[in-house]
């Protein structure tokens, strides 16, 4: 279990890969972001994207998901108070696969709660030719080590 | 279809409302973001939240399908190179009805590009009680008038 003490500056984290489908592209925009370019083939050959991509919305939940999993889950979390700067910087298409890089940028304990922490990443995910498909700079509460 | 000129600094749009039902808020945060605050009622119960929440990045996407209803799907809307400062600042729970305020603050021509411009707004969302769950600061490319 990785508590607050345990996240230092320059650490660098490896995250995925995941796959990301047309179905899933299409399923998860129908719900949450019905745009022509993430759930119409046809539409989307007409836009300046030339083919289905993948909603932003989407891209960074899949990045979560990585994150979660390699990170998160032996972790102390105790969630986020938000992000910044969030950048798509090229396309997520079907058959894409993703992986992430996660940088630890900055480590405060909390100047109001002794026992939590606030951890500063920058992440990067890239596609499976090694092109930057987003940017996203985070943080995340965690417990400290007890005792 | 409301092209970029169409839209104007001030402008406030209210879009929604979105129910979150507790089958959803599981579902998404399964594949998403599986913390067990997310996904466990019952070790919900024991985290800082008292009981399940939802993802912050479902609430990004629920904020983005109320959005796209209401403005993209009748916009020229040409997709968006990000967005900044994301703050979650009240739990979402099982049972919530989110509605949202988009506020115009700013459209910009590109300097590059004669048939798009950029459009940013501050957004807000708020729950069934009137509480602030989220703010969130994007921008949106839109096709410039033809003609």
């Amino acid at each position: 279990m990785r508590y607050f003490e345990d996240f230092s500056v320059g650490e660098v984290t490896e995250v995925g890969p995941v796959g990301v489908s047309e179905d899933e592209i299409v399923e998860f925009a129908r719900r949450y972001d019905p745009q022509p370019f993430h759930v119409d083939p046809e539409a989307a050959k007409e836009s300046p994207f030339g083919g289905l991509v993948a909603s932003g919305w989407h891209t960074t939940a899949l990045f979560m998901g990585m994150f979660v999993r390699r990170i998160l889950l032996a972790s102390a979390s105790l969630g986020s108070p938000g992000v910044e700067e969030i950048r798509w910087t090229a396309p997520v298409r079907p058959g894409d696969t993703l992986t992430g890089r996660v940088t630890v940028t900055d480590v405060q304990p909390s100047s109001t709660n002794p026992r939590r922490g606030t951890v500063f990443t920058t992440n990067e995910v890239f596609n499976q030719n090694g092109e930057l498909v987003m940017t996203l700079k985070a943080r995340g509460f965690f417990a400290r080590r007890p005792g």
